[in-house]
């Protein structure tokens, strides 16, 4: 343990101490001025029921601490001319870092309507909470900040995925004790497992013990010491305590220790650079123990308030009510003696101004904290490079994440220099099959490293953690300070991210609307080892939800791909990374399986979103008499194998095959910037044609994107209805009905010129489902004219050769740990 | 740290040494042969090919130490008569806990076809990860397990779960080094902050460090010696470590630990007992390093696998194209001598069977793993007894979720003596209102407690911790134990346990059609601080989409209500808390809010699910000209106000207004059970007006329940669209355009009997909203024409008497920290 209690230390000079006591006083009162106050901003009149906001809104409990930070951190920044930006894990303490960002001249330089005078501080408190203003939280809006103060729990991820690659960046990370609960923020302790101290920066983490929540004592804060102490080693950490509420004293405490970890820190950062040892040290953080609402109201109504949970929001309240609570406002806020930290005109006085840093050194105007002004385009290798080469659509195999991991292997050689691209994956790179990426770097590790360690060295760009929480927020703050990423993940199991996704995506959403926020890297998913083929695992890892949840996002910032083969999803790997402000889902297979496009169709079929696959139809130059859709590559195969079944039992059926790569074609143009015009839709799915539609997600979905379509009421979806377990591959899709056969029954059942005359085939194909039933139940796998099916029809405008059918003569294959090769 | 890796003591003779290592031989054998055998189970004649199964699933990694550590277990609960379950955390190794089911006999006893004998072997093989078998996971057909195998994390808290109020069981639950690495697992180590060790029993965490993941090393696993210990003081542990892989030392070492820590649990639990004393023990636990896949091949085809991560599913593989593999195989599996575990008819030896408890102490057939078989009814106050008073629908103010708490605290009185109900919260108890449950019991805590704190013991039976996974665990593991429970949370935030939902959701309509599995006690959530009204908080906390995910589910287990006011609310809560084997959803604010129905009709309101607020239509003898529908609060009072304009300018309009409570019913009843027939359907909503409904949540969720309904094409939807941020109440559903003067434009705008005379009003309607807006932005608050609307509408029959209006002499209320009072 280190004492930094002793209290013998005083660094700070008399006047010095008195300066920083004094901005904190300012920032104490402008934070309160905010929370209260309408107008009188100075109380240069005696402070009237008018004066104050009729709805009194926000936190200050977390406040005070907040702002005692910002102040001792502003010292060590211009002492040292630190790199240096403020993550409010407590991010509901906005008004404190509004006020810091105002007083040391950055919230002016953003919002002129904001100035350092009498009217703008005006402005400054009423536009707090206030409708037409700003919201009460650290915010998009609030200057400095890459971390919204929403949920909680991401305060030393969001940090830690600054400073990668950042090695001058030092994140101040204020975590609070309420947030430390957190299942994300008790795990990401262990980041710095996956920091580097030479080509990293280095987070600060500033435990903030203020002792409650809402309601309720904090737990860290009612452990021992020792356990506390413990608990940090443990996560391999030197916490340093700052504990008390004496101002004087805690002034000196906090400069001493800050000189002391900032020291450290760049001890350490020497050291490792100096001799290339990249050894994990053992980081410095501080833990300040400091009463929460500090400095506010010590009871209110004879109720215990400071120190305790009555500070969390609003400590005097009902004002109209009660009016001594006017009275006591006032006490409270003259008790920081405005008159003193503000001139004539409202401006801070000039001698405590100067304490702040200057220019980009300011927290509030860090351009790391604006990752997009720091944004470089990634150099690309040609995605076309890297295709499959087809030459008979439906007859070549290969796995679509694997081929996509060759090409994501070249990104990542291709920025090594740069340092600007990082994969993200729980453990799952490559179970996911994107490896490739591991011939240009390793996994970053820097936990003991053994001799038998394959592909995991201090200098991985791949970040592997069993936690999605820490890759998402890694990730996030990656992006967030100007740097590009791609997270692969299993689809089932993207839902731990959702309540992240959605606290990005408003990030992504409000920061669109802020001018002076600069566009950054989009998140890039891949969702992998999909609903379809979960051979190894079954019905808890089968969910393929994540789409509809994204979708309830904002359509400006959200995009949907389902590449049906590797070509198309190279072309859309290669858009979702050269994109920006988006949030871009890819989901596609990573098991062996037919390929359809060769690369100049894969990349119009992308670029169109949509289209019509003519060497699948045989329409041309007719009307159709069935639309077959599909989105996913499951689904897209079975409706191929349906398409044949119908073609060999109905020649003269006129079948129409649309794939749609990219989900938001569906919706109306009103809805989505991608969506297709009503003419357009109704050209490819016609307006009175039954559509029968094999999606990859949830059916409700399609009917959702297309309920407005002239078609919709002959729109027919099969997807997934949580009917699943381990079994065969085919079987899945039979427990479902999305497979060849119920398609094709589908089909059969809403053409009135071929049901009357189908029954047999009808029997026949229920023949088959019985027979497929038998065959898995006794052999293990799918039937060989399943396992070994291939598209089989080929020619152009509207000319059909059937193929022999190949199918059947290969031996149903062996499946390995590894599960390749099931089909083909 | 304890030193259990001295090696010295050998508590086993040498004779019951040899017998545990046979039977954790047959264990390891078994699940062998469960990963690759379709016949030949006991290798009687030369392994080949064809009795090798063609699709090889599953994880042997994890399995031989699950298997290690069954085994144990079974020595002391026979020993000790210990009433102990098994949490598998790495439940993957489902292979491990079927083979221990299966030697204890209880896996025979729940499936008959699985005997005892050469062919249940066979079929017990050929089942796993089989077409028509089991799912290759412990899953909800493994018999003792409460605790599906699939996403990782949540082994702790369904362990502290399931022991709260069950003083005498003990769980022992494995904690993969992998899950470890999760934010749930992580921060759940502190639940014994909140463990009682009077009158709640023990968890025995057991850390499996086998070192590595699918492809990573762990974390946990690369720790220093020191830093781990250090970790799991600072959580409140005593570690005791057993480390090694020579069978007969760690034989040793498992017993005398075991024997050691089970002797500490009985020791704590004995003094807290005898003298009352709940303080908060060190708990022991025990730290288990022993190799992944252990006694499996140390190489295969020249690269380590026993020890490393090639390990993690299945070593041997592709043994069509590796016939050696076979060989390797057969070799492997007869390390294990099965000729001298299992006899001639293929039945384990008798002398090694005894080995296992017996009857309900043996861990597949402990009772608690099957917690329908305890669960008792709750003992119920009359939900009618906490009616608010109604004498004019629309004029009384409530907040809804404060008159819940009154009924939840006397339930919670009521079973105080039988202990089987707790409310989960994380923090947020108070925040929403359901504080009164504090008058009943205080919260659970067993951290340090100082003189000021209020509401807080060890004897509580509210559980509060900021985090919602650490809740959703705690209470899985209580109601899967045959429990009761309740989990009030901020609605935006439940997102953090989409997941966990959809496990729980998976293993609910999985045990629905297990006939041994007795149905449990549903899940509840009240989800409230929705988000129509964050005024402390905003944007970031805005998010109505858990519906939208819980609707993905399988009808037969999920519920969604909406109450519109207090007495609604009361009823749905006292359905939810009588109901089984469901997730119910039930969403209602906090806010003091409008009132409507009188106990009578909100009870016959409820049971509907849906109804025609006659008090509030003025149809009644003739067609409506619209239906105005409405779920969840703050909707349904922008429709009545809305319902009010417009009667009011076009007195002659047939307005219908209809309240929708239970959302099922809204989808066709071949989809959900509680789903209106057609019929029913359209005498509501008619077949051909237009339909105005104004939803709580996102608009597209209502289409797409009704998207097949006669009358979906005239159906137009408000909602919310993720347009929001802190603000004044009604400011939000006008930023939503959900307010009352966009809902009586719609209306206006189609029918046109009333739009080509209607310029006047239409107009007069958008100017409100530009009033509004100044009136907000200069003041702060809503305008009193809104902020004091009530309704005034009353009569029979269809017969409209309006009354004064009387909002207007109202002042404004000031809303204060509580935020009390913003309408009335």
């Amino acid at each position: 343990m280190v004492e930094a209690t002793l209290g013998k230390a005083t660094p700070l000079a008399a006047e010095e101490l008195h300066k920083i006591h004094a901005y904190w006083r300012a920032a104490n009162y402008l934070s309160v001025g905010q929370i209260y106050l309408l107008d009188n901003p100075l109380l240069r009149e005696p402070l009237k029921l008018e004066h104050v906001k009729p709805r009194l809104l926000g936190h200050w409990g977390t406040t005070p601490g907040l702002n005692f930070i910002y102040v001792h951190l502003n010292r060590a920044i211009k002492a040292q001319d630190l790199n240096m930006i403020y993550i409010a894990g407590p991010g509901h303490g906005g008004p404190g870092l509004v006020a810091n960002t105002y007083l040391e001249g950055t919230y002016s330089e953003f919002y002129p309507n904001i100035a350092q005078d009498v009217e703008g501080m005006k402005q400054l408190f009423k536009q707090f909470s206030f409708p037409g203003g700003i919201p009460s939280h650290v915010a998009p809006e609030t200057p400095g900040s890459i971390h919204e103060g929403g949920e909680l729990g991401y305060a030393l991820v969001h940090g830690y995925g600054a400073v990668f690659d950042n090695p001058d960046l030092i994140v101040a990370c204020v975590v609070g004790d309420g947030e430390a609960e957190t299942g994300a923020l008790a795990t990401s302790w262990h980041s710095n497992k996956f920091l580097n101290p030479i080509h990293d920066g280095a987070v600060l983490p500033i435990l903030h013990l203020n002792g409650y929540k809402i309601a309720n004592p904090t737990v860290l804060a009612r452990l021992s010491r020792e356990e506390l102490e413990s608990l940090f080693v443990g996560y391999g950490y030197k916490p340093y305590f700052v504990e008390g509420s004496d101002p004087e004293t805690m002034h000196q405490l906090m400069a001493e220790t800050l000189d002391r970890v900032i020291a450290e820190i760049k001890s350490i950062q020497r050291e490792a650079r100096v001799h290339h040892n990249s050894h994990r040290p053992q980081w410095p953080m501080i833990v300040l123990r400091s009463p929460k609402g500090w400095t506010g109201p010590k009871e209110v109504d004879g109720k215990k308030t400071e120190d305790y949970w009555r500070s969390h929001q609003v400590p005097l309240a009902n004002m109209a009510r009660q009016p001594d609570h006017v009275r006591l406002l006032e006490e409270w806020m003259k008790s920081y003696k405005p008159e003193e930290l503000f001139d004539e005109n409202g401006t801070f006085v000039a001698e405590l101004a100067e304490l702040a840093p200057t220019g980009d050194r300011r927290m509030g105007a860090n351009p790391h904290a604006n990752g997009g002004l720091l944004l470089k385009d990634l150099r690309m290798p040609d995605f076309r490079d890297y295709a499959v080469e087809i030459t008979k659509a439906g007859t070549t195999i290969a796995e679509a994440t694997r081929v996509a991991g060759r090409f994501l292997r070249d990104v990542m050689r291709l920025n090594a220099d740069t340092r600007n691209f990082r994969i993200m994956g729980p453990d799952e790179t490559a179970s996911n099959r994107i490896d490739a990426v591991l011939e240009a770097t390793d996994r970053m590790w820097n936990a003991e490293i053994l001799p038998e360690d394959e592909h995991i060295s201090p200098d991985g760009r791949v970040m592997e953690v069993l936690s999605e929480n820490m890759c998402q927020g890694w990730l996030e703050g990656y992006l967030l300070t100007g740097r590009h990423g791609f997270f692969s993940c299993y689809e089932a199991f993207i839902h731990i991210i959702d309540s992240m996704f959605n606290q990005h995506a408003k990030w992504l959403k409000t920061t669109r609307h802020i001018p002076w926020r600069r566009p950054i890297a989009s998140l890039n998913y891949l969702l992998t080892s999909h609903v379809w083929r979960q051979d190894h695992n079954g019905f808890s890892h089968q969910d393929p939800g994540f789409i509809d949840h994204v979708l309830n996002k904002k359509a400006e910032i959200v995009r949907v791909y389902l590449p049906p083969d590797a070509n198309t999803l190279l072309s859309v790997t290669d858009h979702c990374l050269r994109s920006r402000h988006y949030v871009n889902v890819i989901i596609a297979g990573k098991q062996p399986a037919l390929q359809y496009l060769d690369m100049d169709a894969a990349i119009k079929h992308c670029t169109k979103g949509i289209g019509i696959w003519e060497w699948a139809s045989n329409d041309r130059g007719s009307e159709p008499d069935v639309v077959m859709a599909c989105a996913g590559d499951v689904p897209t195969l079975e409706t191929l194998a349906a398409v044949d079944l119908l073609r060999e039992n109905f020649p003269e059926l006129k079948v129409r095959v649309v794939n749609v790569v990219d989900l938001m074609t569906l919706q109306p143009e009103t809805e989505h910037s991608h969506g297709l015009s009503d003419k357009d839709f109704d050209s490819i799915f016609t307006t009175d044609k039954p559509i029968i539609f094999a999606f990859h997600g949830y059916p409700w979905l399609i009917h959702r994107l297309t309920y407005r379509r002239t078609n919709h009421k002959n729109l027919h979806v099969r997807g997934y209805k949580e009917e699943g377990t381990t079994t065969t591959p085919f079987d899945m899709v039979v427990l479902n009905d999305l497979d060849r056969f119920h398609l094709a029954i589908d089909v059969i059942e809403r053409i009135p010129k071929i049901y009357y005359t189908a029954a047999y085939v009808k029997q026949m194909l229920y023949d088959k489902l019985i027979d497929h039933k038998h065959y898995i139940n006794k052999y293990g796998e799918d039937m060989p004219e399943i396992l070994n099916w291939k598209w089989r029809y080929y020619g152009s405008d509207g000319d059909q050769t059937p193929l022999q059918h190949s199918g059947t003569d290969t031996n149903p294959s062996q499946e390995g740990a590894e599960g390749t090769a099931t089909r083909g």
